[in-house]
């Protein structure tokens, strides 16, 4: 199955500021989509990147792994251009995933879990009411990122008569956006990602309730 | 397999307090605790209650569903009452878990999960670096729900050669215990402490980059 991977180099994780510089919250964010597209080819799958203008990854290319995939540029907002990738459906194309960039604690073993779990529609929802990633098997299900897109995608596919399965991972939920979020990189990740933050000094600071980060 | 379910009383879910009085934490977090019980029956287990003190539910034990369900009262501190539940391992008793009262999102299904991970310790991580449910089958294993306790339950495990499964569960993972934790009980609930928080006027907030609550 094709895997598109929407992903912008514009302010990349803008609410990291409290702990990464921008020039670090690009690095970290090429390095969670290196992980994710290791992920994506692990599981089986053929990653694709989705952006809104051409990015060159430049020296980073090889640090990260994502050189020489296929890319689809379309400079729209997020929801009509995965919605043009979902118009692929029917075309001779019988499914296709879509996976967010910033999952830095996912694994093959959840992403074929989630692959597996049925439905017209395959949905790993995110933390806070977030669609983390989805399976689209029909053609006439589209998407709405904005806001509480899991209720949102719940309630369209209920509306159109669309199956759903959700897929209960605490790893494909996990998208990584607030500086709480890298302490969860932090102990479960696997990836470069992880690697990357102990080489940048963040740490975990278990002096709260939830255990959060700072930096060495 | 017995499944001892830590509560108290005292000063319940005060993180909650920006969203809830103290008498309706006092409530929410009762009805969360009868979620729980319902859950681990459904499994096919048996629930226990471990309390510091003997709680009256008095009449609000019909509405929650605890009654009836084997209490152990210990006031010592969550770890060593744990541990001492723990002891009970060797004298004829091969399995036992502790799942905690603040798992809304729990499902049938999620613990059957973990049950199902194998290992002489089987880990729900929770959200911040927590340890939201075991099943512990090695009477070497002690617990530190003190800080990262995640991290610390691997290490002791690793050191002492005990072996560790881990479940990828989201609804295992989120425990409730501050108001961003509700949007994802309105989100993914169904159980009873969804409709509690509804009936308390509390609603999806999805004014800002994640879904919040407000009350309405």
């Amino acid at each position: 199955m094709r895997v598109v991977i929407p992903y912008t180099d514009r302010d990349p994780k803008s609410r990291l500021a409290p702990v990464l510089s921008e020039p670090e919250r690009r690095a970290f964010a090429r390095v969670m989509l290196g992980d994710v597209v290791a992920v994506v080819r692990d599981a089986g799958h053929e990653p694709e990147l989705l952006v809104p203008a051409p990015i060159d990854f430049a020296d980073a290319d090889t640090a990260v792994g994502v050189d020489g995939v296929p890319t689809t540029v379309d400079d729209r907002a997020l929801t009509p251009a995965v919605d043009a990738v979902l118009d692929r459906l029917g075309e001779g194309v019988a499914e296709v995933g879509i996976v967010m960039a910033d999952l830095a604690l996912a694994t093959p073993a959840a992403l074929r879990r989630l692959t597996a779990v049925g439905g017209e529609v395959g949905i790993a929802p995110g933390r806070g009411g977030g669609t983390n990633a989805l399976v689209v098997r029909e053609p006439s299900f589209s998407v709405d990122y904005h806001g509480a897109s899991y209720r949102d995608h719940r309630e369209a596919a209920a509306t159109a008569g669309v199956s759903v399965g959700v897929v209960d991972s605490m790893r494909l939920a996990t998208d990584i956006d607030e500086p709480a979020d890298l302490a969860e990189v932090l102990l479960h990740g696997d990836g470069r990602a992880r690697g990357w933050l102990v080489d940048a000094g963040v740490e975990l600071d278990a002096s709260g309730g939830r255990v959060g980060v700072r930096r060495g």
